[in-house]
């Protein structure tokens, strides 16, 4: 069967389809047959090799995915062959509280992604495919889907009655647009493209923001809504906005935080850009929480709520799997809003 | 100014418009004028005497409202002169806990209601209604609408992924099916007839059950959904039907309990109509919340929500204020679906 | 090794030791040596043979356990030998939403109980012991004190500010008076004995009501809550006692359902006890709030604070793993403050 | 009647006593007889003149105070002569929702406090105080005592499961401590000096770090947890120290955040201290909560759990009305643990 690997990133991209032997699944777990992968930002750092020694590296890429159910282990129960599945990231993760040790055993991350014809999984973390969900459509929903459900719907508790700011145009965003939307609440958008702007607007955000137009844009945010605020911001971006994100909110509003600063030039992480003060977490009542992707119990909701409203990701371009170069070169440009897929037949 | 008395009830029915002095509104008070008001199921229970002795009574009944400050005492800051508001139902119900001392004071209950051209009111309760909201419109919000509201939104805590059930097609669960499908839930409905249920499905649902021809409904709803059932059940019909609310139940299922049993022939208060015995509140980890109305924040959440997504409620007719007795023999007949208003001009 | 089978129960009580070969854990799993088991009510019910048709039965019986692990199969990595343990009772509940299908598979339910001097049990939902606790105090805790755990902190979050009702002196309810102590709650008890009411005192009730002075216990409750009434009310007696729960609820109160009706002398399942009205539930904003025992996150938590805070179960007796025969007719006896306990050398 | 003004701050402190004419309560007021009032660290900066243009100023100073009803004004219901009361701090808030433009109208801020004999108050945010509560103790509660409560039981959530880190011995952090003690939290708390540590280990602490002796707290906040960390950390002292309050943190824990920064010397509102990074936030799902004092009915909770737990305040010095200006030197010593209170005979 074939896989790519990340391969030997000291020259930067340096992704490589190979061989590999077809796995076979053990007790509890599934063989599972890939039909499509999606692209995150995220995957942009393990393929460049930023934030780690570059070097030769043969893990499989990518952490969305939606396929088949092509073999099973001893003792699984949970799925059949044959099943249209997608595998939940952080995959320890089913219900309840998250704990930072599950990201020590994520896909893609330390052990192989999706980027392959077939992967062995453990099948608790699986969940169904509603019938008329495409694998495409699914492939983009595990990463930047469900950090944007679980900020907007399970830790946001968002309200018909919320006005919700979404920072930017990235996949975070464009879902966070769209579940946001899906409750009712009203939307503001910003970015510094007018054309992304009209996009938006055609998905249904109900006002924009040019930042490079308003570089103070929590004013705007404040302007539209009466001197009142938001109730909710993602902030999709860093700490260098949280100042604004704050700014933005009306008494008792929440930030989102799910951005992280980009990796530097020189491979390093993450260094301070924001001289923090703050004093309106106190006296406007703000809360700040982090959102780290999401449960499967989550996942389940978010296909759930798919299903019953018809609604379907935003997808930019499909690729094929012989093409994944080409995808990765495509999300480097920047050009894209929606989700880039790559179809794996 | 003209208003309508209840009027000597020991015959039934004795609605009578009379004349009275213009109130003059003191410090903190606001003269309220009156522009449309609607008919509720608890209103009719007054206006017959019912669950209380019957005999001469001046009060004006009807609970619903909306219009305009024709008038403000001293001190008074939060409206102004021709602002178009609506009251609040429990006016001293603003934020936070219910009190069940706050039914004490409620409008056309103990205190004159708004069948009326004029009333004083006190300032603090009252809300603005948003620029495109008719006075009819508006009118038929503050006891059903809220109520609906309060069981979705603010108790129910409803989600994209929910499935809920509405029992019948009174006004309750009319604005429930609209609040429900405004987050994006699935929605089934029950009702003895087919046609209500044909209109509803136009509204929306996304599922009915003819009651008549399944009694068992829950069956239905388990059916429906796989053997899963129901997340919020909203029984708007009284203990009689609890048992099934709670059959018809997902595991962690929660009913919200808003309809009282009817007030039986005999002018008493409701007797018991259901054997408890109800296990599976223990064994699928269900609540039953009971549901009294809303506060004048949720008020303010619900019309916010209804600028942002230009929801109309579902008015069956509007009658003049010279035809208010048209208007209730109207709502007795049980033939509406969607609110009955009166329009003051 | 050695353990109790429940035996044919035409005639009642028929508990006898058998001896079992010892079994050998496979992929994932723990052989177990139990050091001590509790007794509940919910035992006797099976252990008398009642609610299902009676005959020879070859299930080891008991819910509540502590022991020490004396073997792992291939892959475990949750617990190694010696640890000092725990099961918990629904053991597929970990962490999160509760589901229904979790009870078709529960120790003494549907499988083998703990009455043994080992069982074959997943690695999953083992908790560890705190040092200092012994295996008496940890066999007490799955059932009663869980259930107990999730009605007041969990379900209920309670407050110091609260007000909190127990029923009765059972198990639950004297988990119930501890942990509402714990965390600084007023605490009011009702018992037809006053012997056992001095008890409770000397354990920290605030106020105590004996309901056989006093059947209409409720207005007792308002009584010293000068008109209020409690705050949480755990019901575990069953929906004859629902009505009062709900006349003895303040505002906003909530009824943490934990009792079921007892089984009738003809084996039949429980029947149906109250007519029901309950419109308190509307007018006061009430809560009824099924409570199943609780997750093995809930058991650690509880773990932890009874640790950090130095609490110990109250035992009533402690019998040796030969006179279980005995421990099961004193609690049939009724005489017992606290948990009758079996201890496994 | 007497009172103290802050004075002229050109120079520092400048408080004076005056004499002023015994004002008369309006419609809905009540005449307060303070008898006590306490110092609180905000205090300080409006007695010193820091942030804001120093010059002559006739505010009287001062944000706790307890005392008694002496006259109402007409209409008053809620309390009448002789009652013990205290007022709530931001006086509009009664329940539910902050509103930042509560804080346009707070006594001692932009209205004048409570160092004096008389003041007239609206009645709706004052308390009733518990019987057994002396004006002394409860004259410190408003500030740091409803500050900390908001922090540990109402936005805070705290669970006798909970590990709750407090930062230093000021009159939040005892508080905190007491309160995190009364719902059975485990404690652990910070300071340079191993006096104070060793008073707040007498008052219930589990364990102390001396942060001198240990600048990087958060490594001893891990070691102490076996590695997992605290579930909630009281930030009082303001962002310099975000960092390591989120290192402190275990997966899912919340920092609150009540201090700010201190006014700088040259009389600015405070300058940022901390670069802002804080990846913590995402990876460990964190949460970072502003609170801002705290509305009437968690003022009436916290009193309730007091009576109830017979919780007194710790106080460390009671000062005479005639000795206020030796009470404000004593408070800036810094030498305190526990409240400076000013008693009103």
């Amino acid at each position: 069967m074939k896989a790519y690997e990340i391969g030997d990133t000291r020259n930067g991209l340096a992704l490589r389809m190979v061989e590999r032997p077809m796995p076979v699944p053990g007790p509890g777990e599934v063989l599972y047959r890939i039909r499509a992968t999606g692209l995150n930002a995220r995957d942009m750092t393990l393929l460049l090799g930023l934030g780690r020694e570059p070097g030769p590296e043969t893990r499989v890429p990518l952490m969305d995915n939606a396929g088949e159910v092509a073999g099973v282990g001893p003792g699984v129960t949970r799925v059949k062959v044959g099943d249209r599945v997608a595998m939940t990231h952080y995959w320890q993760w089913l219900d309840g509280a998250w704990d930072v040790k599950m990201r020590e055993q994520d896909f893609a991350g330390t052990r192989d992604g999706f980027l392959a014809e077939y992967l062995i999984v453990p099948e608790a973390p699986l969940v169904h495919l509603p019938d008329e969900m495409s694998f495409e459509s699914a492939s983009t929903l595990q990463s930047a889907g469900l950090t944007a459900w679980n900020a907007v719907i399970e830790s946001g508790r968002a309200r018909p009655s919320d006005v919700i700011v979404t920072l930017g145009t990235g996949g975070v965003s464009v879902f966070g647009l769209q579940w946001a939307k899906l409750i009712g609440a009203r939307v503001i958008i910003t970015s510094s493209s007018d054309a992304k702007l009209e996009r938006m607007t055609a998905l249904g955000a109900d006002n924009t923001i040019n930042y490079r137009a308003t570089p103070r844009w929590s004013d705007a945010v404040l302007a539209l809504t009466g001197g009142r605020g938001a109730d909710i911001v993602l902030n999709t971006v860093g700490m260098g906005e949280m100042e604004q994100c704050l700014l933005a909110c009306a008494s008792g509003g929440r930030v989102m935080y799910i951005g992280a600063n980009p990796v530097a030039p020189d491979r390093k992480m993450p260094t301070p850009t924001a001289l923090a003060n703050f004093p309106n977490l106190i006296i406007k009542d703000l809360t700040i929480k982090g959102v780290t992707v999401g449960s499967r119990r989550m996942f389940e909701d978010m296909l759930k709520a798919m299903a019953v409203n018809k609604i379907e990701p935003v997808i930019d371009r499909v690729f094929d799997f012989a093409d994944a170069q080409a995808a990765v070169a495509y999300m480097q440009s920047g050009e894209k809003l929606g989700k880039v897929v790559i179809r794996i037949d």
